[in-house]
């Protein structure tokens, strides 16, 4: 304990932590490795005790409970990076407590970017990740080597009479996965009771007549109490895999349904609302993180993310970074797919699958639809298949 | 529907909407006002359709799904405010395709940022907002003209039962509002079960003593299948309110709390991980919109945000724009308290009521513990209150 301080608290209790750590690196703002250190050690106090550090009533709290910096490795001008290790019991053994202590509140601040994460075996028995994964996913599907072939359900405002044709046809001609575009929730033009039960029809009498396997991926973010009854229903209805945007309903409630064996379905993890944390440069969270281990450790077997040059600004190392935090070892979590998407086209098919090699899932929505003279959506759907084959 | 475009899906279906529209209003990064209009048309396009707008099957999807744009008003250098109506079916009356209609993939564009939405009363009577807004919470205090005054339980670390000394003390010296910092979530430490009824029973046991009603309020931020489990247990073991972080577990999960009549709870929000969206400048959500708006439609009676001159880096505007969005009319949602806090001192309690006025919520949290010599944490919470009193 300080001395000439006052303590308010006092606590007999002597914590029984393990010891073990998990480990953030941040890469902040900072004029030299003592600024950076310093930067660091705030990080320390406000993501696990936000007191100020003087006034910690005990030892055994600094020393236990308080993160750790290593030093600052040079990341550039005026960048360093900076990896803390935190008590694994901080964490609670929860997800939302997780996130909370990895990036709760330095998220509010500018100059803090939250580059990657590491969690020991202890962390990742209780967060086992996706059910699928890659080679799950290629299972299902019976496609062992190839690119995955997605699409999505679109325009809002079709009817789900209207949709569950363009399922049809979409399944007849060749797509692996076909996905609610994930505007679609429960609006009256097509509500969720309807439309779902015949896309699934749709898909299965496609896979009927092609001996093929295609699912289909209702989107099921939806208000909290409505998630599990839609993913159940989606799944009663013949659903092959579940659509999901965390950052609109919750990363954990996208873990529940990962970890449901009730439902055990694919699920493939939109972007929305939450993308913008990874906005950067040096605020925010990496793609590495938000695309990859955060989906992977809420049990996402793909990832949704605006490839470079469609209608987003991803550059090519931030997609890297994406396919290393979706593909590498973290030491539990399976690889899951990267879903290179936002706005991307047919005549770009070779430059994605060179780009991620054949372990990828690509996404073409509404190109799919520019149809060339004397092209039906079938034969374009088949000219895609051809073109991720060939690649 | 346009000439020249080779049709892939056939809709028989008329769309019979109401012609009612929300609104929500955009600043783009745009060099003039064409620029800014074409971007305001991507932006109506992509938030609903995402589709090509070539492509778009029929005119009745074009008129009646489609966001459509007001004229720009320059808005400063480069940047222009664009007002988009969307049409009120397009979010299917839930908050969670709310905003996916208003922010969810724009937030992954930079140059774009939500700065205010608009429901009409249609919508409202859906999201009715906040149970309690600044009027209830003063009745359930029986604070009626002054500031509420509100701490936190910390250092996480503590064992339940010098939390609930600490809570004592906080309740003695004449704190309303008492929190769990939103660190405390169910650790071995301090496990939930333990915790909340240890400190609720702390702080009745000091409202006994002084005649006062100060409020304790847990934090049930939580894993989904837990978060109303928790509240439940919360609100049998006495406690007065609930702290949540709707950016760790879901935005309607909070909305779920805070419409569930058998809890009838105040909550105070916090926004930890999402508080990053408003960093900005010119992506995501504005301060109005993340801490205002965003908290009264899911229900929140107090929003936490970063007061400048503290640990963050708000500025004055943005902290006149969160109060605006807390407390302005929104046509339904009763007002909220704003809740300034993030390293904030007694020795500003007069600048934060000048600041906010009297309808605000003082949050301190470290510095309630920093001692004078002879004085005790009572003797210092009772000096907060007469500031807070005299301001």
């Amino acid at each position: 304990m300080k001395s000439g301080v006052h303590m308010t608290i006092d606590d007999p209790l002597t914590l029984a932590l393990s010891g073990e750590r998990f480990e953030a690196r941040y890469r902040v703002r900072a004029d030299d490795a003592a600024a950076a250190l310093a930067r660091a050690r705030d990080i320390c106090l406000e993501q696990t005790v936000e007191f100020p550090e003087a006034l910690i009533p005990n030892d055994t709290i600094r020393e236990q409970i308080v993160g750790a910096p290593e030093p600052p490795i040079a990341a550039g001008d005026a960048a360093w990076d900076v990896s803390i290790r935190y008590p694994v019991e901080a964490a609670g053994g929860e997800l939302t407590q997780l996130v909370n202590v990895l990036f709760g509140n330095v998220a509010l601040q500018p100059g803090v970017r939250l580059m990657d994460v590491t969690l020991p075996g202890t962390m990742l028995e209780n967060l086992p990740g996706p059910r699928f994964g890659i080679g799950g996913l290629r299972r299902l599907l019976d496609v062992p080597d190839r690119p995955l072939l997605c699409t999505a359900l679109k325009p809002m405002g079709l009817s789900a009479q209207a949709l569950a044709q363009l399922a049809y046809n979409l399944a007849l001609g060749g797509i692996d996965l076909i996905k609610d575009d994930h505007g679609l929730a429960d609006q009256p033009f097509s509500p969720f009771a309807e439309r779902v039960p015949r896309c699934a029809e749709a898909v299965a009498r496609a896979n009927r007549e092609t001996g093929r396997r295609c699912l289909y991926l209702p989107n099921v973010t939806a208000p909290a109490a409505a998630v599990l009854p839609r993913a159940r229903a989606a799944r009663d209805a013949g659903a092959g895999g579940l659509l999901f945007c965390p950052g609109l309903a919750g990363l954990d409630a996208m873990r529940g349904l990962a970890s449901d064996s009730s439902l055990a379905l694919p699920i493939l993890s939109h972007p929305a609302l939450i993308g913008g944390l990874a906005l950067g440069p040096d605020t925010g969270l990496s793609p590495r993180v938000l695309y990859g281990r955060l989906n992977r450790l809420a049990g996402a077997d793909a990832a949704i993310f605006p490839h470079l040059g469609g209608r987003f600004s991803f550059s090519a190392d931030d997609c890297r970074d994406i396919a290393t935090g979706c593909t590498d070892a973290m030491g539990g979590p399976a690889p899951i797919f990267p879903v290179p998407a936002g706005g991307m086209k047919l005549d770009r098919v070779q430059e994605l699958c060179s780009f991620y090699g054949r372990d990828c899932m690509l996404l073409i929505g509404g190109d799919l639809h520019a149809l060339e003279p004397g092209e039906d959506l079938v034969q374009r759907c088949r000219r895609f298949v051809a073109l991720a084959a060939a690649a």
